[in-house]
């Protein structure tokens, strides 16, 4: 696509963490697959329904723009899936495997922590109070969205570190 | 490499970030050829000065460890850089390009933030109390120089978000 305005920026990031979205959920099966712990297989089962909420949340937005939902290859989060991918063939202690997995998650959430921060600078910017129907929630704006798929993000990634001190990193490395 | 503990776990870890803040030390003449606003050319110069500092860093916690200072390729950095070039390649209005530079190097500094912290709950697991001399400013342990490189790197990110708030997308998209 030619990039020539905001406008045109925006919807690239748009359909940039909408691929992104769309292949997170895509990696859960393996990850579910290869993880020990059960919390984090738990945080991992949340993690893929809220992803599936935030993939729905981006395609009220792209409506709301009068657009068709859909992606554009993002590198980035393909280099983050690949290396989450080199980890699990590569380790076969299930106790680092699952610090390792811990990690990889919590890349992906800083992945999109970012996307999401930049994401509402731009609509902030731009003005985009278009309103979109939740039905049961009431009326809310792109930027409310974005707003939300963010907060959801970072508590997600608070959760993550949780994790990691409370479980993950003390069975793989015990003092 | 096999990675078989939570130390040749760190290690990777270690290698890959070692890897990326090379990388990214090697994009900054691009984005700054590119740059048109003086306070974002101003921020990429100080952080290419910082990430040399932040490699050093790096360089003395392998020297501590006993090891030679070596990079491993870093798919998710390759994939950020990757992304920042087609921006450049696809954008022809100076303001526009501006706020997506502005957004890469966000980008950059997130998965920076993410790496450190990850490294650092790895270090402080594992009990990595080495100490580095760093002959001024006296003794540091592996962990007080990660936390160097993640404290810098948050003041770089709040730095950007300002920037970004107050002139690179208000240019971009004025109200």
């Amino acid at each position: 696509m030619a990039i020539k305005t905001m406008d045109d920026l925006f919807m690239y990031g748009l359909q940039d963490v909408y691929y992104a979205e769309n292949q997170i959920a895509n990696i859960h099966p393996e990850m579910m697959a290869k993880v020990t712990e059960p919390a984090l297989f738990e945080y991992l089962e949340h993690h893929l329904d809220e992803t599936r909420e935030q993939i729905k949340r981006l395609e009220q937005i792209f409506q709301a723009l009068g657009q068709k939902p859909q992606g554009v290859t993002c590198q980035a989060v393909l280099g983050l899936i690949e290396e989450s991918h080199e980890l699990v063939r590569e380790i076969e202690d299930k106790e680092v495997l699952d610090a390792a997995i811990l990690a990889s998650a919590q890349a992906i959430e800083h992945y999109e922590i970012n996307r999401y921060g930049t994401l509402i600078a731009w609509a902030d910017q731009l003005g985009h109070k278009v309103t979109v129907d939740q039905s049961v929630l009431g009326n809310f704006e792109v930027v409310d969205l974005l707003q939300l798929n963010l907060v959801e993000t970072k508590s997600q990634d608070s959760r993550l570190t949780a994790l990691a001190e409370s479980k993950v990193n003390r069975h793989a490395a015990p003092a």
